[in-house]
């Protein structure tokens, strides 16, 4: 408290968290269900109308993939903010921005989802919605670490385990970032590197704790 | 205790399910509310502009009538996932997929409500929606038996009572499968044994419990 | 107890309201905002881009205007809600649907927002919005007299002092039909005649009041 | 109480701010997450879709940033409306009002930004949006100077305290307004005048304080 406090900094850090929590929890709710506006129902006239709707679903299917994708990619940021803030003892002015950050990503994706629903071939497509992931995952990392190193979190986590955290979180998003290039390559792939990524990042930390390489902590 | 925790299992044990609850709440009040958007206001113009406008909205029966019933199908679901996490204790990874799982399909609902609104008379167009109350409710029940089977519930419920609620549940799940082929028949005639099938659900379960052929319990 | 109990009866009585009231809360929170989206950013190009926007700007002011009478009616449907429910002791699974159908009118409000504002000066607009609001008043007016006849409420309310409050509140659903015939002589007279029932109503209350006919109470 | 009281003021003033909280923080999530509806996914076809897709992107420049200045804005308003009534010890109906009005400019941030982000260079559009600020600030100052003025503060403030903190939050407001001006001289200039005033703003208060010249207290 030597240093002259920030504008909101002297109030904020009595903000309880919850409230933020809340507000949090709100976003990423409206988020996830904003998703449903990237599935446009086709419009179709004319005679012979039950096929031609019939068709137009059908080209439906690479928005439909999109949606699932994205509400399994929201719900399981939503799930890692919940466990994040679940721990959090005290929230600063800070943390509330970086938390605003995180969000302003998150509330991105149904645009990039919309995206590449509509232009599932084309690799701009595929890697804004990459980037996207990777900005938000490194946002929130930023959050993470932001409370962990000034010791805001319920339980003390020592400099070996924010490293391994870091490191952990990190993996993903850089996952993210080289499956940009392959997209430029082959779109498909890169949208498979994902699952990769994904499978390969749970096996190395399940390898890692199992092992007993991964130091312990409840973090 | 003893196999390997799945990577989010050890910590999402300790999260209160008031949590994930709240969020659940959020989707559906947002999933019910988005529903308006599939009423569109129509654009006429030119002269005779008041018989133009009245023409247009008449057309919009089919929407508005398909706003009420999924307003009443959305809440009917909200009350049910309301009532079960009223009675659920604890809550784990896996349960909270399968939460997120029946979540994307409610959200779901406002693009098939207006796709049916649109189309009302292609049994695609019924079909799909069927489909996806079918899928909603089948992994509601899934995330149902789950927590019943895992005894997560504040209640301790015997087979018997486990396999009625099941049974049940599917019962409306499948009515609305079978009225898929109905649907290529007769489009309207799907949309009334829907609520044939609900009505006729009601009564069996009434007629189960006053005999007392219904596993007794809280459940 | 006597009668059998309808199908959620038995548990949704125990269902805390308060969770009723949240669910409420944010469906009412999500309509008021969605309202934002009856007044479409225009679409101009071509040369003199600066006057054509702001003459197609000017024109934007019906929405804007309805814009603001709907925030301040949902809002004020809002206050009401939230004051009958803070006096509510136990709610039931009719009260529930009750609460759904009231809701599921506060959600068409953008649609006739929209309407009104695209088309203020047909009769035909006008008539709708002001159906949607007497049927949402008249669809809480019914939850209300449920709730206070089944002695639901936190204090014990005289048939004087029900009769009062229902007076009150037809009084005012009772004017915005009225004001349809109105409409289809003078669009613009219509609209003012709310407001003139608004304040009549505000005035009627606290002159009854004052003059102690009104029966004393909480309510 | 000896004054005869407003039509809801007796109720209402049992109304827990609570609720009215969790109403507002609603309304403030789901604007925020509306933001994202600004920017629209380009429709593009025929050959070269690719490079045309880029392009079309490009052009969404200026949807972005102000998707981003926006979620800024509206982010700094939800912590102060969060910082006022965390402090907040009795809510009345004026009171209410006062906060519908301030959250009735909130929602209407989507279509200023929209409309900012798609005619990024015309003054009325920039002016509009300084407008939007302007006035969201105001009303919200209001809503501080009514519970000030009437001690429903946790806290007491003296009176110089009231008048720094309202000078504090007109300064903003006046920025705005003072930037509608400038933006018919140079768009882009109006844009970079309210950075500048954001951060002119934090440099007095924050010299002030440490000075000594700001009235201490909690507020």
């Amino acid at each position: 408290m030597s240093r002259p406090p920030r504008h909101f900094d002297r109030e904020e850090r009595e903000v309880e968290f919850s409230r933020a929590l809340a507000f949090s929890d709100g976003v990423f709710g409206v988020a996830i269900t904003l998703l449903i506006t990237t599935i446009d129902v086709p419009h179709v006239e004319g005679p012979d109308l039950g096929s031609k709707l019939t068709d137009a679903l059908k080209e439906l299917d690479g928005n439909i993939l999109s949606y699932f994708i994205s509400f399994a990619v929201v719900g399981l940021m939503w799930m890692h903010h919940h466990r994040l803030f679940s721990r959090v003892r005290r929230i600063d002015s800070a943390a509330l921005w970086l938390n605003l950050l995180s969000l302003s990503f998150i509330v991105l994706m149904p645009f990039t989802t919309e995206l590449m629903g509509d232009y599932g071939d084309e690799p701009i497509a595929i890697s804004l919605y990459a980037l996207n992931i990777a900005l938000a995952v490194a946002a929130y990392t930023l959050l993470w670490w932001y409370c962990a190193a000034r010791d805001m979190l319920a339980e003390h986590l020592t400099r070996a385990q924010i490293r391994y955290e870091l490191a952990t979180r990190l993996f993903i998003s850089a996952g993210f970032l080289i499956s940009i290039p392959i997209a430029y390559a082959n779109a498909r792939l890169a949208q498979w590197s994902w699952l990769a990524f994904g499978i390969a990042q749970g096996w190395i930390s399940a390898w890692l704790e199992r092992t007993g390489r991964a130091p312990s902590g409840d973090g």
